[in-house]
């Protein structure tokens, strides 16, 4: 009963991130129904999606296309940014998301995938070259490792501490352990292991 | 530090119903870095949806425009459904609804909206003359009020059944009850009080 153009765009919605085929339905009678204007303002910056937004050749972030066709974000031109350190993310989400938090005053290089053995992702599927030519070009001295604490990130991160390493960078990971409100009773015990081996001393006055 | 482009994307996309700000800029992350082609796909469906999809003009069903501009939908074609049987539904998503049951035999009529005093949505505001037609125009002898079990929809089933019931028709309204698989622990008081007033005599063979 469902007109076949309505199905194709369901199924095309539904290949977004964790949006199922009720939610993808949804959203196409929501787009064909009620919200008049929003479907062709979407079709027009989808359209231009791909010619106006590109990843920043130093880095990876994501940035707009400029007018000779390059493309460098607003983070490696930040001239207030420490060159000298280096934020490693996996994925452009996570360097938004470390932005967030306000505590990173260096730049980034976004890795685009990490470590997968089971995925048949090795070493000579990262950039570790352009990575390379990065940490020379800058100066850099320190290199946060922010992937993901699963196995693939761990793996991802000592891999980078290696290689960097012979760089002679000093290379760091982000802490593993009990997030910032959560529960110790509801935390899983590789949480709670990583946060008891990861303890950190507290300083008291004397 | 989020690009401008994918800034207005997050916006547009936080507009589909449920999808708060987190949900539509995992949506633009995920169109813009990881699916090729998905963005162009939707870009094209979506421009093409206003063009290519209307509303039946005999029920308000969503129907592809054929060449010559007319609309009319499979189910309203479909010679094999009881022209006397007719369903009134608030919305396209809940025709398809009802279609999935399998339940339903007739024809249906979308009313678009339902009676709703307090968002000053009056009986002026529905589509009374065009259903009034088609019941005449069809020959119905029969209408299931098929809008949902809320105050607008019950204030919406009693005026149908009253105007058309001035036509000579049948108007019964779909049960009200605890969902199959429901728990009555769980249900509210005011499903319990219409399972109840709305029981059934189980016929048992003497």
């Amino acid at each position: 009963v469902i007109p076949d153009r309505l199905r194709r765009l369901i199924q095309l919605l539904s290949r977004l991130p964790g949006v199922g085929e009720k939610t993808a339905q949804r959203y196409a009678l929501y787009l064909v129904t009620e919200a008049s204007g929003l479907a062709a303002d979407l079709a027009v910056e989808l359209a231009e999606l791909g010619k106006r937004l590109g990843t920043c050749e130093r880095c990876g972030n994501l940035a707009e296309v400029r007018d000779d066709g390059s493309v460098v974000c607003e983070i490696c031109l930040d001239r207030r940014r420490d060159p000298a350190l280096l934020c490693i993310v996996g994925r452009v989400q996570d360097l938004f998301a470390v932005e967030r938090s306000g505590a990173m005053r260096g730049r980034y290089f976004v890795l685009g995938r990490l470590l997968s053995p089971l995925d048949g992702i090795g070493p000579e599927d990262l950039p570790l070259d352009r990575l390379r030519a990065r940490v020379r070009a800058d100066g850099v001295k320190e290199v946060i490792v922010a992937t993901p604490p699963s196995v693939d990130g761990e793996a991802t991160a000592l891999w980078l501490a290696r290689e960097l390493g012979r760089e002679g960078v000093a290379v760091s990971r982000i802490a593993s352990g009990v997030p910032h409100g959560g529960d110790l009773e509801f935390s899983d015990q590789i949480t709670l292991g990583r946060a008891i081996s990861g303890r950190r001393n507290i300083d008291t006055p004397r």
